[in-house]
């Protein structure tokens, strides 16, 4: 393209969807830092050699299939381990017409937005929340009424406050959107409670549910608590589900649950030819026989270590005014600072340190999120997350101290 | 789901593109059945064995990243690979920015739809059209506008009549789509005299050219023309290309080329977190080293073999008053039936007899096509191929004896 040129022709003929878009090309990884900022499963943990296997496996053993285009709403041998295992693991009862498999959860999310949205419309999340979530609802032409969480997870309280409030304007928002296990950012867990007062809220005001539990099978401590998906009997609720935190993000394999009726029609929204054939089977082959039960759990045993070590040196390093949050499973620390420190304003100077964090302020709708940093331990090997944990300690103490 | 419900609570709260969807629940292949129906690759032709080989090496050879997340835009070295394979087989000049892999051309399409297309706009295709495109068309809430083909591709004295006449009621339509090459379904291929003319339109009028050329690499006859991207200098056209018909349709990798401001959008638009690193690495440990190129000639011997026994099946059979295209490369050839037989009415019953076949009316706009079947050579092995055209002719025949 030459310098200073606007593009082609054609640029000037965009949808509105279009226009209002951003740049696609992310920052993405920055070599050389230490890196507390992508939710990235941990590079050792990754199954090359059992992938190697399930892939020759799969090419031997089930005919044309992995190779040639599939059904739209996947691949049926593993919907039918989909369905064992989340009645199992998650306590949802569901048959294979609940299911759709999709390119990760983040597929499934962006084809509910366009299932239940229109430009215009009104939705509920969590605030702060998920940064593709951010993302999605501000290319959907939405407005987005963020809820707070606090150590209980959801404020249902203010969440019924501001149903109430909208009701009041002729406001009927369309769906929440809540990871209630391990949130991503804050890495808190929604309590039961709260779980029963969100599912009645919804049957009042008539909302979709959008459950997102990404996390959901690396609890490190305290016990399972029941879905909202299980709760409410999926008469509100959809459910998001991934391989990509439990075998590997770079399969793109996740999935929604809901309404046959929902399914069917996320399956005519759907337009990528079917969540991939091949992956699909080489992730059968992967987790079939108890194998991905076996990997779970030594996942969990190695972000449990993960998460104590870097609460630990949080502990021990960090200076006074601090606070963070203490998650019982999932990738994810959320610190809080003085109102004098400003995350993103830091961060080219944790940089120039050799560190990286995600500023609070990209898991905000609305430009909050300066005093808050997510700091990620699923990536960072032990001794780097140690290094750096450090770097960012002695960061925040000098900047306090001036 | 309980007999006679109209779903979840939910259900009235969907959006307007959602409200206006049929069923994803397609029907699929018959088991038993002979099939011309789909343009599936020929399952004998499947690289079983070199893609777990290209796994295995991928696993060892590439770090974390095939099992890791991955680029918006894709793996970076098979895009260098499509930038050197674009350059050589399909003349057109591009860079690394000028490309994002997607899941099949079909995502890619759904993107480009979300990038050009509000609710309410016109679009220009070709009819009849690949019903892949048809059905998007549908879900995007547009008003298309038909542009019959001939022998010679496109007819494009009717699409200057049109776009004047669209001028004429104050619609200036978006985009035009187009297969150029062995059309989908006609197997005809545009001309370069009117390739020329497409981009002459597209400059006078304004809109954008959606070059889809999933079939480029495999043309059997003839001279391989330039494409509308290269002739237009991607100032208007948009290309999408596949490793669905040259690789395997089940791994989901395609392309679009685009000038890279677009292509930065269709990042912003692509919602799955990155087409699968998994499937792009093993494609580039695939394709590697002049492997996709030998296999390219492999397929080129076993599609043109398979077009000439059912062009020859056709000579030999087809009762009188039936006529076909001649593609010269691809995978279907398009039956004319005399106006008084019916090719969807009469599908039950080629079925009962053992053959299955897409009727005409699936790739038109408005219920045309009732003349028309589209016959894929690419799927059904030689002998039932031979058995398949028997029965279909046999058929054929009885019916105008009547």
């Amino acid at each position: 393209m030459i310098a200073g040129s606007t593009g082609p022709v054609v640029n000037e003929r965009l949808s509105a969807r279009a226009r209002g878009l951003g740049d696609g090309r992310g920052a993405g990884a920055r070599e050389g830092l230490i890196s507390f900022v992508g939710g990235f499963p941990d590079p050792g943990s990754l199954p090359f050699d059992a992938i190697a296997e399930a892939t020759a496996r799969a090419m031997r053993a089930h005919g044309q299939w992995p190779l040639q285009y599939g059904p739209a709403f996947g691949y049926a041998g593993l919907l039918d381990l989909l369905v064992e295992k989340l009645g199992r693991d998650q306590g949802i009862a569901c048959a294979r017409d609940n299911l759709i498999l999709t390119a990760g959860a983040s597929q499934g999310l962006g084809l509910i937005c366009d299932l239940f949205l229109d430009p215009g419309d009104t939705v509920l999340s969590e605030e702060p929340a998920w940064m593709g979530a951010v993302r999605l609802f501000r290319t959907a032409g939405v407005t987005v009424e963020g809820v707070p969480l606090d150590n209980e997870g959801t404020r249902v309280d203010l969440l019924a406050r501001k149903l109430e409030e909208l009701r009041g304007r002729g406001i009927a928002p369309k769906l929440l959107y809540t990871i209630p296990n391990f949130q991503n950012p804050t890495g808190v867990t929604t309590t039961l409670e709260r779980r029963r007062r969100i599912v009645e809220l919804a049957d009042r005001y008539n909302f979709a549910i959008l459950e997102d539990d990404a996390y959901h099978d690396l609890r490190f401590s305290g016990e399972r608590l029941p879905t909202l998906y299980a709760l409410d009997g999926g008469r509100h609720a959809l459910y998001l589900g991934t391989f990509s935190k439990i075998l590997a993000a770079g399969m793109r394999l996740g999935w929604v649950v809901a309404d046959p009726s929902l399914i069917a029609r996320l399956g005519g929204l759907k337009a990528d030819g079917g969540t991939s054939p091949f992956a699909a089977h080489v992730a059968y082959e992967f987790c079939k026989d108890g194998t991905l039960e076996a990997r779970i759990q030594e996942l969990i045993a190695l972000y449990r270590h993960r998460r104590d070590l870097l609460l630990g040196e949080l502990d021990e390093r960090m200076p006074e005014g601090i606070t963070w949050s203490v998650p019982e499973g999932g990738f994810f620390v959320w610190l809080t600072l003085p109102e004098r420190l400003d995350a993103p304003r830091l961060l080219p100077r944790a940089r120039e340190r050799g560190i990286d964090y995600l500023p609070g302020t990209d898991c905000f709708f609305d430009g909050g999120g300066r005093q808050n940093i997510r700091l990620a331990f699923s990536y960072a090997a032990d001794d780097d997350l140690v290094r750096g944990i450090r770097i960012l300690a002695e960061l925040l103490g000098e900047e306090l101290a001036r």
